[in-house]
């Protein structure tokens, strides 16, 4: 030891007893200390029934995917301009947000113009979508902007312009919503005019209300919109067309004449994401920046409008199906908390782990066994969309054939399928008590950043709707001799739902059974859709007033159906896991069971008031969906842990994997306390008020003479409040 | 008119030329931007069947607390102290909000002191709990930190140190919680063991757990705090007792030594409220800090511990019965903006207003009734509550044969009904669509505020609980041949309710009598409690394990219980008024029978899985509640209006008096936006990629060189895009 170091020691040696206090006595020795989550989460590790590496590569479609999801994560955490720089964004401001949001999107892009991993660059955006708002300036450009393009322009204006969008040599936004209509389409304001004249489109906002609301990347950042506009043609109102419009000089960044972006401010979460408005005042675009693939000019100038409205709002399409993963990505960072936790946590008399009530499985478990089957789900129906999406560019007629059955799939489960996510991440709060009020541990930004997907993208009552009147015309369709196709097939099969009146089940044994819930749930539709179509058929002219006086039933039954085409889909798909990992196949299974008495106990009202089944069914499956609960609560931990969120991402001490919480919770929080001195706010109000002279007596006061003073003053020199004048002792 | 307004008046004649833009053609003219919000409100205040007036002043208990609180109102608004200088905080940082709620709160004291009206001082803090976190501030102090001394100092302790404390020449805060323990109160880790030889207690966090943690006002404001800890004396454990503990020094605002205080930082919401935490560290106060009403000293230097732990968590009570302030006040906030909004907001086919959609009454009307009905049931409970207070200074065994009901009351009003304010809440900001996303329209804020009052002051879960150990263990006295009293009175009729099987309901006038609703409520809470009883007896000594078996069961008996209790007192006073304001009177008894069908609804399954009611009777009740709800849609807006909170502390565009709701909007959107420059991070991270030379191609881009020219260029002086070269046009 060189004598440098010899005396850094002693000077170590000193401080250390100097610091080093005599314990009072007490019941809770130092030792208590040790955190106990460490040893709690390796023992529900250890109890697991299968290998999470299994799970997680089905979750993600395989070893390839995890591989390069891996390595998405690990470059996000050491790239400076990918990864957050003080940890989290839970201090920053919403300006210093945005620029670290921008900041990492030039990254991307910057990442994804580097010839080489495509998948790596697409596990990148995902992995994103667990970390930052950069996902969702990705994805509003990616996603919707580009939509419009696939959708709608013709493959000349692809030619043209898809390398720089593809490139981001543009930023795109997708400026359809406004102030004063949303889900109403056709009421729009905002009008395209044609100029003859000049072979120019007039773009024009021409009230407050049409002001574009609500339009991702417009208030700071975007170059270009598309913007849905009504189309007026030598005086005639086509509806609804897109067009293609810039915003900002591409080099200077400067709003271009007549157009007014700004930003929208404060939002529920999500303050990294530039949110804008838009306002067009005669704005000028040659002819030729209408997108015409459906609406178009013949070289003779006429004016052609689009064979059939729903062809332009398919990006909202898929939209919707994209709303499957921020159901995922939300639930999964929240279960992998909550779960987590409730196996650290001890409370109660016998200071036991709080995932052990049954409240508390009662909560977690339903939405722990949903994200499971979601993921399964998701990846079958986007697929399918995927096929469907080529058919726009390969088979129009096919195109125009499937696309209400996709409407309709993409609209229920993003509304009915939202509803339920947002019950269950208040579950997840719930579950972690006052911790889950800290940002520090996630839930906030969680909850809030999930808070716009009921409301926007579609309000869910106006989508549930659509599927109600897509499922009613189906069920007409079916009772007219006509068959009917993909998720409402079952209407075929009305005539024989229709003489069913209970259900067949006698022994426990029948609900090991999925297609018993599906049977149920099968019935329950045939029955709410039978009952409300006969009442809209006698509705005559009164058609708007009676489905206004049914809407509630009109949802329930879209709800029923999106619960019902959940379930088979999964136990359509999961077939195909059996042969490869047994033990997660039957876990799966486990789970399919445990989601069809959940959903069964959520619409039970609908099958005791019909008499489908009698209050004894009620009670077993009742009983039994909590028996499944407590079982799943086993493999709860390791369930959670195939999710694979690194805990950077997580952001959430208490969601921790290796359970050692409390400490990088108290870091976390003590990381954003700057100082320990009074604020100069304390002594400039707290200060004068505190020491403000009596009003009654300007001696001291009575009370404050009677100290009870310490019987022996020996033994003092530890930490002590100071004495003060008696008249203004501290602490008496 | 003089030379220079000719003038000014000829130059505003060319500037107005300038601006003229010819109108382009389009269906929505230049007319459409007059609102027809305002109009709509006044045809729904014109159709009520009541006046506002006579609905305020019994929400508000009476015309001189109307006047109070109105006037409080005008002084926040006027006084630069209190009100919030930019009109909100939606734009403001963590620590400018922090030193605004001081400011507020010093100002409130400023007044409170100053001679004369007590009336308007009350209605002073009252209108701040709509408004500002500075009214948290002030609970911490006056209610939580105070109670701690009416209940647990003794009359010479309270003679010492009470006139400080009203007068806020301390600033107390109430330090229970810790950081790994919270409703757990037996297992909180903070000690103070008795030094004899000094004669002082020794306060102490021995572990990191310990810390005291989600402590109001700790964090950079309090000079003292209560902190309940573990008494150690004479080696001896005698669990939990208050102790007055210093933290900082009057005068400078500093920490005391061995007082750590922290800042717990961000939080879901009010970030204008210290919230803080507290680590003790060998920490010396006289032996006369304790608090020794109850646990005390003999004049011999005998500790003598409390006759009933519970007397020390007295305060807690009066705390929850103080959330019934929190679900009113956010309650009223949120539907006096969702219900005028939907009024207001066209939407749909027809333009119509939304509110008249079936969904949006069902979503809304339940929560109108549920304030109205509880600013009644409100005032009688904590009138109640306050007698019983009385006792523990004049009778503490009557006080104590009071206590169990009255705690009963307060944990499952506190829970339950939070549990269903946070279901309203959420029907409220969806009822909003996109704008409830919006910070300028006060949902977030609101939401992320009553976030807490689920999880904190007692966990729900856990209070539910304690409530149905108070109901099973008061149906074995009232089996067991004795009376019970208070809320379980009915527990009384055991006999009765045990030989009924199924409701006496035969004709649709039997609902329109509440006792209808009563009666069944009661039978379900007797039919559960009955059977979880005898379970919970059969137990023996697994009686922990059976309780958790059947804790979601035993919290839904809680649940129903409350709601029974709700409408038991809400009808026993409504009464009062009968004579009072027939119509108010009878507006009161529509939204009695509203809640009962909605509560009855709510617990459907309990009476069909029972057989007490079958499928017609429940068909019947939910189509009878949503003509119910119907109904009431016609007075929400006059409902709403009866809460009377001004605009300026709504803070909610979309939720204005006036209903001309979208200038407003923009404005306040509009006011954020500090600048429409090109920020310096765009330059800096979207400039260069967007300018990027193409990797493929150093010449112009092909696409991008067959750009659509406009036939004609005439007529091209107006807003326009400016054309660039064409291989770096803009928007082609």
């Amino acid at each position: 030891m060189n004598p440098a170091s010899a005396s850094a020691q002693a000077r170590l040696q000193v401080i250390h007893q100097h610091l080093s206090i005599q314990p009072c006595f007490h019941r809770h020795a130092i030792d208590n200390d040790k955190p106990t989550g460490p040893a709690d989460l390796a023992r529900e590790r250890a109890n697991a029934s299968f290998k999470v590496e299994d799970m997680t590569e089905i979750l993600f479609g395989g070893k390839e995917n995890v591989v390069a999801r891996s390595l998405a994560f690990q470059m996000i955490q050491r790239d400076p301009d990918l990864r957050m720089r003080q940890g989290h964004n839970y201090d920053m401001s919403r300006s210093e947000e945005r620029e670290q949001t921008l900041r990492q999107v030039a990254r991307l892009i910057q990442l994804r113009r580097m010839p080489g991993n495509n998948l790596l660059s697409r596990a990148l955006t995902m992995a994103m979508s667990y970390y930052s708002e950069a996902f969702w300036m990705m994805f509003v450009h990616d996603v919707l902007f580009k939509q419009a393009f696939t959708y709608c322009a013709t493959p000349e204006q692809q030619d043209k312009w898809m390398a720089d969008i593809e490139d981001w040599r543009v930023m795109g936004c997708f400026a359809m919503t406004e102030l004063g209509h949303s889900s109403n389409l056709p009421g729009l304001e905002t009008t395209s005019t044609f100029d003859r004249s000049t072979d120019e489109f007039v773009i024009h906002s021409p009230t407050q209300t049409s002001t574009k609301w609500w339009i991702g990347m417009a208030g700071r950042t975007a170059t270009h919109t598309v913007a849905m506009c009504r189309t007026l043609v030598d005086g005639k109102d086509y509806g609804p067309n897109w067009f293609y419009v810039p915003l900002r000089d591409r080099k200077t960044g400067h709003l271009l004449p007549g157009i007014v972006c700004g930003d929208v401010g404060q939002k529920a979460s999500r303050q990294g994401l530039d949110t804008g408005y838009i306002q067009f005042t005669q704005v000028r675009i040659p002819r030729g920046n209408m997108l015409q693939r459906w609406a178009s000019f013949t070289p003779q100038g006429v004016f052609k409008p689009s064979p059939n409205p729903v062809l332009a709002y398919s990006p909202l399409t898929t939209e919707r199906f994209a709303t499957l993963n921020s159901h995922k990505v939300t639930l999964a960072q929240s279960l992998t908390i909550a779960v987590r936790y409730g196996a650290v946590r001890r409370q109660g008399t016998r200071d036991e782990q709080i995932i052990d009530y049954q409240t508390h499985q009662a909560n977690l478990m339903p939405g722990l066994a949903f994200i499971h089957l979601l993921s399964i789900v998701e990846r079958d129906v986007c697929e399918k969309w995927d096929e469907v999406q080529e058919m726009a560019h390969t088979n129009v007629e096919q195109f125009l054939h499937e696309l209400p059955d996709q409407h309709g799939i993409a609209a229920s489960f993003k509304a009915a399928l939202s509803w339920y996510v947002t019950e269950a991440l208040e579950s997840c709060r719930r579950s972690c008590g006052g911790h889950a009020y800290s940002a520090y541990n996630a839930f906030p930004g969680l909850i809030g950043d999930y808070n716009i997907v009921t409301i926007g993208g579609g309000d869910n009552v106006v989508l549930m709707q659509q599927s109600a009147r897509y499922l009613i015309s189906s069920l007409k369709k079916a009772m007219t001799g006509h068959q009917v196709h993909g998720s409402v097939d079952y209407m075929n099969a009305h005539m024989y739902f229709s003489s069913v009146t209970k259900t067949s089940f006698q022994d426990p044994r029948d609900l090991l059974n999925h297609e018993f819930f599906i049977d149920a749930l099968t019935w329950a539709c045939l029955k709410k859709a039978t009952g409300l179509k006969k009442v809209l058929e006698n509705a005559g002219t009164h058609f708007e007033e009676v489905w206004i006086e049914n809407q509630t039933e009109l949802i329930r039954l879209a709800d029923i159906n999106t619960w019902r085409y959940f379930l088979v889909v999964f136990h359509r798909v999961i077939e195909r896991e059996k042969e490869r990992k047994p033990e997660v196949y039957a876990l799966f299974k486990r789970m399919g069971l445990l989601m069809g008495t959940f959903i069964l106990k959520r619409y039970m009202d609908v099958f005791l008031e019909e008499g489908y089944f009698d209050g004894s069914h009620a009670k077993f499956i009742r009983e039994l969906h909590l028996d499944q609960c407590k079982d799943l609560r086993k493999e709860a931990v390791a369930l959670v842990d195939s999710w694979a969120i690194p805990d950077f991402a997580l952001q959430a001490p208490i969601g921790k994997y290796d359970g050692d919480i409390y400490p990088a919770y108290f870091a976390a929080v003590n990381a954003a306390q700057q100082s320990f001195e009074p604020t100069d706010y304390w002594l400039k109000y707290a200060g004068p008020l505190l020491n403000a002279p009596r009003p009654t007596d300007k001696e001291p006061i009575a009370p404050h003479s009677h100290v009870d003073q310490p019987t022996s003053v020996t033994n003092r020199k530890k930490a002590r409040v100071p004495m003060e004048k008696e008249n203004d002792a501290l602490w008496v």
